[in-house]
């Protein structure tokens, strides 16, 4: 389905045409990515890969690492952002550890316990993962889109939950996008005055280090600044990609594995629909740079866990519903020529 | 519930305060209105005001005004954009016939026939409505609202359908705001060049008209460049908010309707939230004059039917689970110290 093609198609609908705005524009994306005027959007799952970063020691975040692993806890028993947003959209949760700091649990239903390793090396001191943990960490996100594949799902979106994630976030963004790092780093969860400022230092100087063998060894320079949860969510929408799933990208985090995605696996983001912009200013320069309209556009969300797309959910269903099910003024003519 | 209550309550909750944006905005505005910090989103219900317009004889529009009966009958046929989208945002659909040309038709489980008069008179040559009829359309909302009431719905919407109603829309909302008529008048469902001319110059010289007798004849002011369906909305939100229930706030012809509600029956205002900022130029203003912000403020929607409405309605419900059923950073801390 080209863009024109939708639009061809909606301009015939029982409506003036365009009258429906931004919901027309979602709807032409939705069919252009699910390549069909009929999408399915539903069933839909969100799986929220959890991770700690090393890079909290140099004191970026005014948040402690051990909240990544209370918060994992409070995802999987229904009381996070994530979980009450998942529900009230009728959106399945899957939580996956890909290297907290936490002791391992055992899978459950909505759980998988999947540790490469318990964080991240100091990205400001060493690499922060070598190539083999960032290849594991893929795999690890990977298999869950398999997984959402073969269970059937039709949309899916990937989360994060980790401590100090916009780090390594910040600095993905710079290396991939050649914006500036103070063009990128922002107060993520909350980084304000002195902290941010050791933020902005921190991504500078790995950025620089990182984008020396970007070229000659992009895996390398990725996984030296990058998250475990950030390479598993690049390995989610490489493989939902494959799988011909329609993917919601979620924030600044989701988007800097989409970045790190579509430089591996080019053409991975033609499966996404981003659904917002967020407060943080590198979202912008990532969406930009992989050609990405973001629907909630000024709705300044910046919580992550995948909530952002979670919000736009609802509305993936009444663009579909407008596309696949509305009248077409052609039936309305006839209507008349019958007289009735 | 003041917003400073409810915020401090998002505030308390497991995220960084503020970082769910014009999500907790419409939370805020959510608690405020149902003066709750629980507040119910469901069941809800779109009633549908359907009515015809005698200016469509100065050819303000490119529509016919048979194409209100005809999109009266895809309505209960589940085939227009109102009706698809009430469907999947789980929303109770009722279509009020309150004055189209249409021949009257038996009432049905989602049809009231309630014509006060076949269509209003030409407001561009004599008053549109008189006092008495103006009254009986009213009277025509009111019951709607009454009987939603009654049947334990706690959100509403009115919509409507009108071939030529951005007319005397525009008319109400220069008369109401004392904004300019040029200032209001936008292309409605299609009028663009010559048909835009007329109905600039149409509305004008109504609005001037209609300005001389607003202070010691309000009712006589508004029924003179009114339409039956913007009567009966102004009555259904006078009713839906005198019985506590929550109003979504469609677009453009829905805000004309609570100006004059407004005008009214000062603070009806204060039951609505107001959905969506529309593509038509006096929507602005409206809201602007009722103190309304309005929230997917971008999104260029200019159907009518309620449809805005309706697309906020699972952020409605998005809002209410946030702030409802999320933990708060004290559980959190708790667990903390629990040593989970």
């Amino acid at each position: 389905m080209t863009p024109e093609q939708v639009r061809a198609h909606l301009d015939a609908l029982a409506k003036p045409p365009g009258s429906l705005g931004r919901l027309e524009e979602l709807a032409v994306r939705l069919c252009g990515v699910a390549r069909t005027l009929t999408p399915r959007t539903a069933p839909r799952r969100l799986v929220v890969f959890a991770a700690d970063h090393g890079v909290v020691a140099e004191a970026v975040t005014p948040w402690p690492a051990t909240i990544t692993g209370l918060m994992l806890e409070t995802i999987l028993a229904g009381r996070a952002a994530c979980s009450v947003l998942a529900d009230c959209t009728q959106t399945d949760l899957r939580v996956v550890d890909v290297g907290t700091l936490a002791p391992p649990r055992p899978d459950g239903p909505r759980f998988r316990c999947r540790q490469v390793r318990a964080g991240t090396r100091n990205l400001a001191r060493e690499p922060a993962m070598t190539i083999a943990e960032f290849r594991a960490a893929v795999a690890v996100g990977e298999e869950q889109a398999s997984e959402a594949a073969r269970a059937g799902f039709a949309v899916v979106a990937a989360g994060e939950m980790g401590i100090g994630n916009s780090t390594p976030a910040s600095c993905l963004t710079a290396l991939l996008t050649s914006a500036s790092p103070d063009a990128v780093v922002g107060p993520g969860a909350g980084a304000v005055g002195p902290t941010l400022e050791r933020k902005r230092r921190v991504v500078r100087a790995a950025v620089a280090r990182a984008a020396e063998r970007l070229t000659h060894d992009p895996e390398w320079a990725m996984a030296s600044v990058g998250g475990l949860e950030i390479a598993a969510m690049a390995g989610f929408y490489r493989q939902a990609a494959a799988a011909r799933l329609v993917i919601v990208l979620d924030g600044f985090i989701a988007t800097a594995a989409a970045l790190v995605a579509e430089r591996l696996w080019p053409g991975t983001v033609e499966a996404m629909i981003a659904a917002h912009q967020s407060a943080e200013p590198g979202h912008a320069v990532a969406l930009a740079h992989l050609g990405l309209t973001p629907f909630l556009d000024n709705w300044n969300l910046r919580l992550g866990e995948g909530t952002g797309a979670l919000v736009l959910m609802p509305l993936l269903d009444a663009a579909a519903a407008v596309v696949s099910r509305m009248a077409t003024l052609g039936e309305l003519a006839g209507r008349a020529s019958d007289g009735v």
